[in-house]
Formats: C-alpha cells, sequence, structure tokens
C-alpha cells in the first residue's frame, strides 16, 4: 500500500477539523462490491474521501473525528483471512502510518456515533446505505457544511498530488501510444482494448474508468468494442489509468484507423484541435470555465460555418447553442482522485456556486464545471466534434435549427463518426500546465507513429 | 448480445413454473454497480439467474412469472440515452428474443407484485435489497421453495451451456499458456497478470474471477501481484474467463519461474497430480463428491508420509484431518455461470441435502460440494498442496498433531509456496468429461513450454 507521508492525512483531517468545528465528521470506507454473488467481488476500490483522509486501501473501515480525537474502525486479520488473503500488515501498523493511533472494531462504531451531531457525506452505494440508516441509525440528511469543506480542500491539489497525477497522464499517453500503434484495418476494436489492458498492467496500474473506444466516436460513452475497423474510419479512444495511489488520468486521442486523415477527417480534426490548444491557452485563476467552453463552442461554430455546414451570425449562434447539436456535452470537469471528481458530493459545490445556475441547452448542460478557476484546479479539456445521425435527423424533421445549419451539407458526414481531443490540465498561478509527457495530437504526431 | 435461442428461455420458465406452481416468480436483473460514484460503474454483470431465465444482459430489469404470464419490467432507450451510449437495439427487440412478448416500465413494477405471494431469491447487493425491501415492500424471507427449483435446473447443464463452458475453458488454457511463457526470472508478477488480460481480451472475453496469481501460492486467494519473481520459486496461477454469455472457465496451473521443477517441487507437484488425476478419474453419477475429496486427502497425507513429512496410521490421519494443514480448502465446486455455481442461492442447497453435514475440520469445512454427483453437473477439480508458514508454526506452538507432523523436517518446506492443479469437469452418464482441449499439465508439458 502506498502512502504520503504521515503528515499530508494528520494536516488534511486538522483542515477538515478547523472547516467543520462543531460535530462529529465520519468519513466512511468502502466494502467489497459482489459482482455476480457475495464471494465474487470487483476489485475493491477504496471510497476517495477515504483515501484523501485516512489513506488505507482496505474494505471495511470507517474513520471517525470527534471532537479532537481521530479513530479508525476496523478488524484486525484472523489466521483464516492469513490462510486465505495472505500475511499483511496489521490494520493498526497501517492507522500509524496515516497518524491514527486509536482502533475499535467497527461493530463498536454504534457506540461512539452521536447520531444527531454526525457529518456524513451522500453514500451512493446501496450497501453504505443501508449501514448509515440501519446500524448506525442516522435519519438526517448528508452534511452540506461537510461536503463543502471536503470540495474546498480537495479541489485544490497540493504538489504530491500533482506528482501522482502526472504519472497518471504518462501511463495514460502509454495506453494510448500503444493503442495507435496497434490499430489497423481488419482488426477488431477489442484487440486494440487488449493492448491497452496490458500496458496499464505492465506499470502496476488499474483503470480509471470503462474504456470508450470506437470507431463509432459519434457516441461519447461507447463501451462495445466488437467493431471491426476499417480503412476511412476515425478511432476514438477515451481511456486512462489510475495509479496506485488512485489518482486519476482521463485522456482522449482520435486518430485515422488507416494512418493517414482524410481531407475531411483533417478539417474537423483541426477545429478541434484549436479549441483544445485555446482552451487551455486560456486557462489561468479568475477566468471563468464557462466561458471557456462557450469560447470553444464559438471556434467550432466558426469552423463548421467555413466548411459550409453551418450559417449566419456567429454569435447568435453560440448563445442560442447550435454548438451543442455537434458537442453535447461541456468542455471538461474537475479530475484528482476520481475521474469525475467528487462528483457524487454534487456538481453544484464542485463546478458552479451560488448564483451560477447550470444551463438546459444541449452540451452547456452538460458542462460539470462552470465557475472560475483557482490556482491548484486540475480540469479536464476536452472538446469533441461529433456527427450524431440520430441527433441530426432528429432535428432535421424537427426543423430545428433550420436557419443555421446546412442539413444538405450534413449528408455526406453523417458516417464521419466523431473527433474528442483530451488533456489533463492544472491550473498554476500564471496559467496553466498540461499534467505529464506530451502525447501525440497534432496530425503530423498522428500520422507519423 | 449473444442468445440462446428463444425455445431454451422459454423450456426453462416453463420448468421453473412447474417447480413453483403457486403464487408470483420474481427474477431481478442487477443495477450498475457504482466503483468511486454513481456514474463510474464497474463493468456491468448481470444477474445469473437473470440470465438463466431470461437472457437479457441490460441493468435495470425485472422479469416476472405471474400465472401464465411472462413479463419483462425495464426501460426504452431515449435520445439522450443514444447519444452517450449508443443507438441499440429496443428492449422490446431483446424480449422477443427470450420468448417475451409483455413489457412494462419498471416504476410500475410495484402494481404487479402480489407482496405476500412472490417468491424471489436472495438479494447480494445493497441497492436490491433496498428495492425490495423500500420500492417493493417485501417482507418475507426470500423463497426456499424458489431457491430449490432453480438450484435443480441450474446444476444440471443442458449441451448448449457445456458447449459455452467448453468454450470459457479453452480461452482460460489460453491465457493460462501465455502466462505460462511470459514467466520469467526477474520480472514483476503484475506483467503476467498483463499478458492475461491482454489474451483474454483478445477473444473478447472477460475474467470470470478476479486472477489469483503469485509465487506465495500458499496464500488462497492472493491477488497482490507486486513480487518479483526468481529462480528456485513457483508460480501458482488461478484464472478464468468468462464468455460472452457469461460462462466461466476456472484453471489453475503451477510452475517453476525458471522453467525446471526442482526434486522438492517434482515431489509435491506429482502428488498434487495424483489427487487431481484420481479425483478425475473416480467421478461418476452416484459417487459422493465428499469422498473423492476424502480420497484425494489420502493420497496427499500418503504422499507426505513418503516424503518423511508425516508419520503414522493414514486411516487415522485422514479422518483427524491432518490433510486440511496441507490443503485447507475443499477439492472443488459447482461451476456454471457463476465461476462458484449459485453460491449465493446456499451451499447447503447446491452442495449438500437433508442428513449431510458440513464438517469442521480445517479443509473440509471449506467443501462447497459434499453430495452424490449427477449427470450434468460440473464441478471443479482443484487439489492443492501448501506450507502455510503461519498456520505451521501455530499448530507446531500449540503441538497439534503432533504426533503425526514431523515439524523438523517440515522447516526446509517453509520458503516452498504452494501447489494447485485445477480442471473443469462434466459428470456424464457413464463417467465424466474434462471440459475443453488439454492444457498442459504433467512435469514433461510444463517443463517442454
Amino acid at each position: 500500500m502506498k502512502l504520503f507521508s504521515k503528515d499530508v492525512y494528520i494536516r488534511r483531517r486538522s483542515q477538515l477539523r478547523e472547516a467543520v468545528p462543531q460535530g462529529q465528521i465520519l468519513i466512511m470506507g468502502n466494502n467489497e462490491a459482489p459482482m455476480n454473488y457475495t464471494a465474487n467481488a470487483y476489485r475493491f476500490r477504496q471510497d476517495s474521501n477515504f483515501l484523501y483522509f485516512f489513506g488505507i486501501n482496505m474494505p471495511g473501515l470507517a474513520g471517525l473525528i470527534d471532537g479532537n480525537k481521530t479513530i479508525i474502525f476496523g478488524h484486525e486479520l484472523t489466521l483464516d483471512d492469513i490462510i486465505w488473503e495472505g500475511p499483511v500488515e496489521p490494520l493498526s501498523s497501517f492507522a500509524e502510518k496515516v497518524g491514527v493511533t486509536e482502533i475499535h472494531p467497527l461493530e463498536d462504531l454504534p457506540k461512539f456515533i452521536k447520531k444527531d451531531e454526525v457529518h456524513y457525506l451522500p453514500p451512493y452505494r446501496g450497501d453504505r446505505s443501508i449501514f448509515l440508516k440501519e446500524t448506525l441509525g442516522i435519519s438526517q440528511a448528508p452534511s452540506v457544511d461537510l461536503i463543502k469543506a471536503v470540495v474546498a480542500q480537495r479541489a485544490i491539489k497540493s504538489s504530491e498530488e500533482i506528482a501522482e497525477m502526472s504519472a497518471a497522464v504518462n501511463i495514460s499517453g502509454a495506453m494510448h501510444v500503444a493503442a495507435m500503434k496497434a490499430c489497423k484495418p481488419g482488426k477488431m476494436e477489442y484487440e486494440i482494448v487488449a493492448e491497452i489492458l496490458r500496458t496499464v498492467k505492465m506499470q502496476n496500474a488499474e483503470l480509471s474508468y470503462p474504456i470508450i473506444l470506437s470507431v463509432n466516436g459519434q457516441t461519447l460513452h461507447n463501451h462495445f468494442h466488437g467493431n471491426q475497423m476499417h480503412a476511412g474510419q476515425l478511432m476514438l479512444n477515451d481511456s486512462g489509468a489510475e495509479t496506485e495511489m488512485y489518482y486519476a488520468g482521463d485522456i482522449t486521442r482520435t486518430y485515422p484507423v488507416s494512418g493517414k486523415f482524410t481531407t475531411q477527417q483533417k478539417d474537423i480534426y483541426e477545429i478541434v484541435l484549436k479549441m483544445e490548444v485555446d482552451s487551455i491557452e486560456a486557462m489561468k485563476p479568475g477566468v471563468s470555465y464557462r466561458d471557456i467552453h462557450l469560447h470553444a463552442n464559438r471556434i467550432l461554430i466558426e469552423g463548421l460555418k467555413g466548411l459550409g455546414l453551418l450559417q449566419g451570425d456567429v454569435d447568435t449562434m453560440v448563445s442560442e447553442g447550435v454548438g451543442g447539436m455537434f458537442m453535447p456535452h461541456g468542455l471538461g470537469h474537475a479530475i484528482g482522485l476520481d475521474v469525475h471528481d467528487m462528483e457524487d458530493l454534487g456538481e453544484q459545490y464542485v463546478g458552479y456556486k451560488e448564483g451560477l445556475e447550470r444551463s438546459t441547452q444541449l452540451g452547456l448542460k452538460s458542462l460539470r464545471f462552470a465557475k472560475e478557476l483557482e490556482t491548484g484546479n486540475v480540469l479536464t479539456v476536452e472538446p469533441g466534434c461529433y456527427f450524431i445521425p440520430e441527433l441530426i435527423s432528429k432535428y432535421k424533421e424537427e426543423g430545428k435549427f433550420k436557419e443555421f445549419v446546412n442539413y444538405s451539407r450534413l449528408e455526406s458526414y453523417l458516417q464521419f463518426g466523431g473527433v474528442r481531443i483530451e488533456d489533463n490540465v492544472l491550473v498554476t498561478e500564471n496559467g496553466h500546465q498540461i499534467l505529464g509527457n506530451p502525447i501525440p495530437k497534432t496530425v503530423a504526431e498522428i500520422e507519423n507513429i
């Protein structure tokens, strides 16, 4: 188990205690997650909040901050555990490494909990909900004070975290290069997935999210890998690694199956690349990410207008949300221990703020991070351009955007698929820094692989 | 989505209806399983009972058999689903393929459920428990009648199932051969795991359970893959594939990291191999699997006695359970859609019967299948021999088995690790059949890789 130094966890917990000075703070770890029966579990993934404040990557734990005391609840191993799971360090030894000296059995947790004064975070797994309600008897809602305090801390990445996140991007980069090299006409998509899996495991890492890889890149979260690849198609690969310390990378690259872009592909690719590069260029503390999203949208609209696919006033098209038809997702999201960092703490806290309302426009409504950037934020920048046949035909039938969209010219793009380009970017005091080593991105770089 | 022919599902359901003629039969499908937040889910794995009776591999479904009517509850896709997840066949089309013509939204399920007359199976995921209790308002226990009926059906594999299970073993075999070839002194264990992952995905398959692979084979379920491998060590690899139709393979092979067995390793290996081969040889309808387990135990004890590690009367050692010290697990278990088939329906129904009580002896207490074999059963046969330092030193201190065990001679085995050899075997009318193509198993076959 790889841990930061003891001081890191002590400092994080004391900062949290200061932000939420009254009441108990309960941070629950995850349990094993049954796949098709109890004992056949998915890979164990500790809860990210527990990792952040208590570090220990074992199932069945809870952390409690009560006044000035910090306690970990869990179990020491039995001989049966050793026979089946192997000799590992005792819990007490791990607890000591994260600065906690008081340990109790998990069964005793109910005796320690002050039901009406305990702050806890929203559960996202059923077993956890049952435990909070039935075992601990907690009936109040998750604590907004605690959510806000946790978000404030986790949103600003420390130098140790940046190092881990850069490592995650570098492993992700190796995955992408291996995939580019393996991509050949006639092969099946899952053969590329096989190379990615091999590459991530060769670095003793895991995937941070299920691989999105398809010649049908217009499907945003395409987890089907059963297509044969043909020359003339684009391959969209959105995949990232999770390091041993559970920090995520989230990278997308798009490239021609044949190795060479067609003119049509290059035209669209260069638009998306400009959206990405210019968006990153605009990132610095104080700039609203919603504005950057909208600026990327403007580049997309100008580009499609240049190709004769759109017509009319660019400002109007931006404000009417015409861009959402071709990029029905947001420009990016916070990333850290979670690939969509802290998503289940509530995007209204992570990416929005009071007075900043979420749009209902296709595209903008899926923008997960809209507020001003701060030094230490890490975000994905992942513009795209997609030609989604079902959406185009629906809009055409409805006459939607008919003054802007050249539907007849769009016909020749119905087999295009989609392009997305994504990097992970740190907001620095003076601007920004793309994390990790460069991964082939320009047309020339990709064609040279 | 790969399905058996419509008749298969219709026949299975009608057989179930006959076995449980009164009341409603509810078979719940699985939901997506959140990893670190709701939207970042683990690979979707449909519930095996749902797969067996309703086939459809999509989240958020329920199947209800009510009188002579069969209904699937679920959702048709929206345009938003198509944008994010891609155009797939509608639910109604899949339902038709498994012989179901009536479909309702999942929200309507509570209106159809007769709370007090509904038979359902034990839930193993928290979200499912919450749904049964809070959404459907069911308060009675899972139905033993339904459990027994399902176990009776799933325990006997049809020819279509045998074909799938043979395919699962063949993919598993390819994984094992790739692992053997990649195993070299100086490499890390996870590098072998990487080759296994690549191999299984190249066949568009998945793992049926987390890979157990270690130079510390004495740890029965060792999922840690961070050791460097050295000449002189044994590598134990217990891993299997799940086919596109979700049938499992479960194969173990053990081999020297250097490619050549030492004399000590070969001595133990040949004992385990004889346990495996003789156990398979003994399999036929009517023979108790507990007796076969005990016979394998006897071979182990005789073998260790031959090496001077044990001494005394073999019959006494078998009945006192001395073998459990070196093989603290059972000989095998049922396998099918689950690698431990139907484990959460209750091993008392799957592998035991009235009057056949579970032992409390180390080893025998972990025997998951003890009753008489029937034509159509598929079981794993997986004897092993392990030298577990923690267990040996505990027993030595306690003076346990001191009249039988030569503790001083055991000293030279404390670094040995463990050997396990496992195949998947069908019980046929006249005997048995090892599923799939042969996977290198004898000392000569392994040394020739």
